[in-house]
Order: C-alpha cells, then sequence, then structure tokens
C-alpha cells in the first residue's frame, strides 16, 4: 500500500466524521458506494459470528431513505455529535478492496448544552478505488453495547 | 499539499495539545504568529455567522496577557488538561496560509483524581510556514456548547 | 527520521491499543522486547522525579506472568476496554531507539452495556527496529490520576 492511499484512506473516514458531525448527512451519503453495505452489529453478535444488525442497509438507496426518514423525525435537531477516530489499522487488499479497521468514540451534546459519551467501538470498513476517489463498499459499525438508541439515531 | 507539510501540520497541532496538557503555556505561546488571532466560539456563532466570541485574543500580546493572567488567579494548579486530537483536515491553501479543520475531545482531572470530559469540539485553524516552522495565524475553536467555564479556564 | 518509520510506528501503537482492546493479551506480549519495562506510574510521580509505580513489569517474563494472572482471575471478563489514541509525537532518537509520545483514552464498557471514561494520560515510549519489526523496549503509561483500580486491570 502507498502512503498516498493510505493517506486517501485517513482522510475518506475524516470526512465520514466531520459530515455526520456537520450534520450534512446528504453529503455524507457521497461517501458509499451504490453497493455498499452499512451495518451497526455489536462486539457480541461479532464474536459470536452471528448476522443480527441494530441498523442494516443494503445498498446505497436504503441509506438514502435512512437519511430521507432521520430527516422527516429530526423536525428539531435534538443533539450535535462528534467523532474522535483513532489512526487506522491496514489489514490489506483483498477483492480489490482496501480492508481498515479504528477505533471510534462519538460524544453528543444536547440542546442544553451537555456534552456526554455516547458510544465507543470500531469500524471494520472495506473501501474502493474509483474515479471520484475513495468511497465506502462496506461500513461494519462494532459499538462496545448495544445498549444505545438507535430508532431516531444519526450514523456512527 | 506534500506529505511533508502534512507530517509537520499534524505535528504542529499535536505540539498544541501537549504543551497544555503539560502546564507548558509559556512555550505554547511558541506556536503563534505575532498577528495571530485566538478565538474561542461556538457551533451555534459560527452557524449563525455570528461574531460572539467565548474568548478573543487578536495578536500574541494579548495571549500572552492571558497566559500571565492564568498564572496569576491559578496559584494552586486546580485541575489537568488531557487533548485528544482527530486526525487532521486540509481544507487548501488561501493567502499563503494552510487551512485545517480537526476535532478534539477535552478530559480534565480534579486534584481529587476524577478524570471527565470537559469539552468536545472542533479546531479551524490557518498556518503559516516560516523560517523557524509553522505558526498558527488563526486558531478558531469551536466547541459544542457554551456551557464550559471560561473565566479561569486553560486555552483548548 | 523516514516517513515509513513513522508510520510504522503509528501502526505499532495501533496494534498495541487494538490487541488489548480484542482481549488479545497474549498477542499483545508481542509487541514487546525481551528485555522490556512496561511501567505505570502518575503524572505526579513523573513531575516530581520518583520512582513509584503502579505497576511495573521488568522483562517480557514479568509481563507473561501478569496475563497469566489477568487470565486466572477474571474468569468472566467483566468489561472491555477502547483506547483512542492521539497521533504521535516523536521525540528523537537515543541509543539506536525512537522515543515517542502519545495521548490516550481508554473507555471501558460493562457487561450491563454501560461505556464510561476509565482513564485518560500519556504514552512515553521506547522503540527497537528488528528484523520482526518494531517493539516497544519501554512502555511507560502516565494517568492523568493514580485513583485507577490496578489490581485486575487489562494493561493500558
Amino acid at each position: 500500500m502507498s502512503a498516498d492511499i493510505r493517506t486517501a484512506i485517513a482522510d475518506l473516514l475524516a470526512e465520514h466524521a466531520a459530515r455526520i458531525d456537520e450534520d450534512r448527512l446528504e453529503d455524507w451519503l457521497g461517501l458509499f458506494a451504490e453497493d455498499c453495505l452499512y451495518r451497526v452489529t455489536t462486539r457480541e453478535n461479532v464474536r459470536l459470528g452471528l448476522p443480527l444488525s441494530l441498523i442494516l442497509c443494503e445498498g446505497k438507496a436504503m441509506l438514502r431513505d435512512r437519511v430521507a426518514a432521520l430527516r422527516k423525525a429530526n423536525i428539531f435537531n435534538i443533539h450535535s455529535d462528534r467523532h474522535l477516530v483513532s489512526a487506522i489499522r491496514y489489514r490489506g487488499q483483498r477483492d480489490g478492496l482496501h480492508h481498515v479497521e479504528a477505533n471510534y468514540a462519538v460524544f453528543q451534546t444536547s440542546q442544553e448544552g451537555e456534552s456526554r459519551l455516547f458510544s465507543v467501538g470500531a469500524y471494520h470498513d472495506a473501501i474502493r478505488e474509483t474515479d471520484g476517489g475513495l468511497v465506502f463498499v462496506q461500513k461494519l459499525v462494532i459499538p462496545d453495547t448495544a445498549a444505545i438508541p438507535t430508532l431516531l439515531a444519526t450514523p456512527l
């Protein structure tokens, strides 16, 4: 893997975080391939090899629907997000995709002005090089606990 | 932007964090240009384009005064800081300055030994290359909430 | 220092974090030299130049014993860890070793599913290049407070 690709991958993960934190969810969609898989599961499910998901979007159309639903539900923006993402761990290239892992912490700030830890966990991502830059083909989000509200949640 | 500059920018942000965390505020001043702007505002102010600031230091002299005031006020060091700063997002070069953004989380530890989240937010920085290395020309700190005590606070 | 070594050092710190977080403590041992020093102390001890330690393992054999003891004690895995590690600060090469510093935050998630801040602090590491890759010769962990339970704790 070249240093350039590594930098580009780090940039993709930083963009992912920033577009959620800035509530630019429509732009966030632009970081995903049409045939993407966005899945939030848990550490326990991954450890046991279970296919259970807290959130599962197969294909960008489902992801688009989710963003539209969030926009409809959150008429009043009830909190803001802030991501801290660790350095990436490069796990090799398979099937033409770059596989990377990273740790994350997401903090939420309420309208009352209180910031608190919302979720910590890991990303397991598969990334494709395209003419328009890098895109996520798979974004597997693995929070350390399933005890997080996901119904109306912004993406992790 | 060369890989070298990118590394140097990341180093500058890491030094910024370390010198605050190690309570080396006089050395921290050395990371700023004489004509610098150090401003702490809020997400809301930035979103609405408001010029309101929680802290505003125009020029290094004001920053120096602030550090002197902190030294006088905090006869007893009441807490220690610890920064976690995300990977930088390079936003381009304008007017000879490098523009970068990053997320931060600051944790404080009290003298009683309790560590807790103090502030999360973003940095929007403008950085100049000089013969003596990189310096901040603008450091805009954008906490996710204005509900933080700033009167006697160490810099973010 | 070449960009390659810098990347390799960042990778070593990321592996350190990941192997603890994934509860692969036996693999974590593989990141240390036989003549390593693993020491957890406090900010206050470092500031005063005191040799006091919360945890002190001189040599890999002691580190191996500690992992074995943890395995025996933690029959039920009582929590999981998640590390966020900052960008490294390269402090130069002395005695053939690379000296680097970084900030960390460790979050723990209980079996009841609550994630919370466990410890923040700094790493001061000395790293050796070997034919098999980089290894830690010294890992000095400096939590911002000594008020953390260390008897049965996983490594920081």
